[in-house]
């Protein structure tokens, strides 16, 4: 088998030779732009790595996991519209460097894009690919309308928001690692576990992204830490705190969250005061290991040799201790 | 075989039943609001005949057909934010009933769905439907893009001009005819000259927009007559007369193209007795005329009945004498 970073090569590599219309260039040089901008190609390895378990021909999962690749950034794309967004790793915005119709139209021709890449599969998969695939897409459209929902609504629940980051993150991770399942010949058993490793890791990862906003290391953390407290962001560890404070706690959480001037560190440090007297970190890092245990043991079922899963088991324990 | 009007109420009551999730609200309600604004399901229908020309099963025809509908009221959802409109049918706009981000990520989750639905077809003609509608989907955007580039390029020449209104407007009735065709089982030739008869029709429609903008009765035609020249907008019309303007004519033509205050009647009435000078709608009329021949050539290779023609002829006679 392929270690994840020989995967990561061969996509880095399929990426720079993807090869778009030159016409109209408003239309497809962002896509080139925007897929030029590097990321860790996560998604699209799994995909491969996932063929690789059931020894699927890696060369023929490639357009299929270039299709989760572009899909991904498509969503970049319109994501950065919504938010608002400047910075993309360090550049521009495609709105920001073009204009907001650009963006708009250029995400709208990278989904079909996708689709095309993911099209190029064996005829007898395609049906099952397509599926999930478009299980995929929507339930990462529903994920971000849900977030944004959120920064309005005062009453979300931690299921309702562990639902959230399950279908806004997690489950392209499952969907691509069940893609690359069914292209590798594995039962649809299989691919099934396969997707709740990925949906579940997905989750532990989004839970420890959660955590490393306040608690990691700023040499380490890639964003500034206590942004998520800094804009009010209801993560698990807000909504956590705000379900076991007593009275006094949450006085002083409502004074912090209220405030609409206030200086970013002195914020960053009272949050963190009241998130540290109800040990929300433990209670977070508890969540986060209790979605890992499931996906580990979905990995478990998954009727491969023992070796072949220690590439996945490394490759959650890579996405998993970055930091501590 | 059944007419244009019992396939238009056939989609009618299908898209009726179209039923998408409830949750998230925002997502999913604006899908059903524009879906429920209206239109003569045109594509949809047409989508049906191509299908029932070919003693195909019309049953199975809705799914795709809906999907056609879904892609294109997809389309009006995110052009209606790029060009800022308030008003889709008489009512708010998604984006501006609801807001921006809304109409970017309803839009996007509907093109999703349109894939769920094209893909409700028989498994042996999935890779064949499929790959009309990616390079159908590809193609509006295309057209889209070319269509804004069009606004501040002042070099736009006549064949650019068509290729544009051919993508943004003709390859989705090609598009729709050529699924149905396939669906129908027709030959991928007689598939093909279907295609060749939507698409040129499409322009030849097109072409008649851009003249009853001008010439078109105004109880009769949908729209404000004269918006394109109020607005500046390249059209074969303005292209044509700017090609064939003498000195006078040009100094005529650019002095109320770049006037930014203006009396609308006025200047409506003044690029009419330039267009009238230079017989710019016979020449319109002549080329418009020459789309609807190919057009209808196309139409005469396909193999099958003449009766089963006539309906598609209908169709064609309908669209293009709307008015004179």
């Amino acid at each position: 088998m392929k270690t994840l970073q020989e995967l990561q090569t061969i996509i880095a590599k399929s990426v720079e030779k993807l090869n778009f219309p030159t016409e109209p260039a408003q239309l497809y040089e962002p896509i080139t732009y925007i897929m030029s901008l590097g990321g860790k190609r996560m998604r699209p390895a799994l995909l491969l790595m996932a063929c690789d378990l059931f020894n699927g021909d890696l060369e023929a999962a490639i357009p299929p996991a270039l299709a989760i690749e572009v899909f991904h950034n498509f969503t970049l794309m319109h994501d950065d519209i919504m938010d608002n967004a400047p910075l993309r790793r360090g550049k521009a915005t495609v709105h920001s460097k073009w204009n907001q119709n650009v963006g708009i139209l250029s995400g709208d021709v990278m989904l079909v894009e996708a689709y095309k890449l993911m099209m190029r599969v064996p005829e007898h998969l395609l049906a099952a690919t397509l599926q999930v695939f478009n299980q995929t897409a929507v339930g990462v459209c529903e994920g971000q309308q849900f977030d944004m929902d959120f920064e309005t609504r005062t009453n979300v629940t931690i299921d309702e928001y562990l639902n959230m980051i399950r279908l806004k993150t997690a489950v392209l991770l499952g969907g691509a690692l069940k893609i690359g399942a069914l292209l590798g010949g594995a039962s649809s058993q299989d691919a099934a576990y396969l997707y709740g490793f990925g949906e579940n890791l997905g989750i532990a990862f989004q839970l420890q992204d959660d955590i490393l906003d306040v608690y990691g290391d700023p040499d380490k953390f890639g964003k500034q830490v206590g942004g998520d407290i800094i804009s009010n962001k209801k993560t698990f560890l807000l909504l956590k705190a705000t379900e076991l404070a007593d009275q006094n706690n949450l006085k002083d959480l409502n004074y912090w969250l209220h405030l609409t001037e206030f200086d970013n560190t002195e914020k960053v440090l009272a949050i963190t005061r009241i998130y540290n007297q109800l040990d929300i970190r433990t209670r977070a890092e508890l969540k986060m290991q209790e979605f890992a245990d499931t996906a580990f043991n979905s990995l478990e079922k998954v009727a491969i040799p023992e070796a072949n899963k220690q590439y996945l088991r490394n490759f959650a324990d890579g996405l998993l201790v970055r930091e501590h």
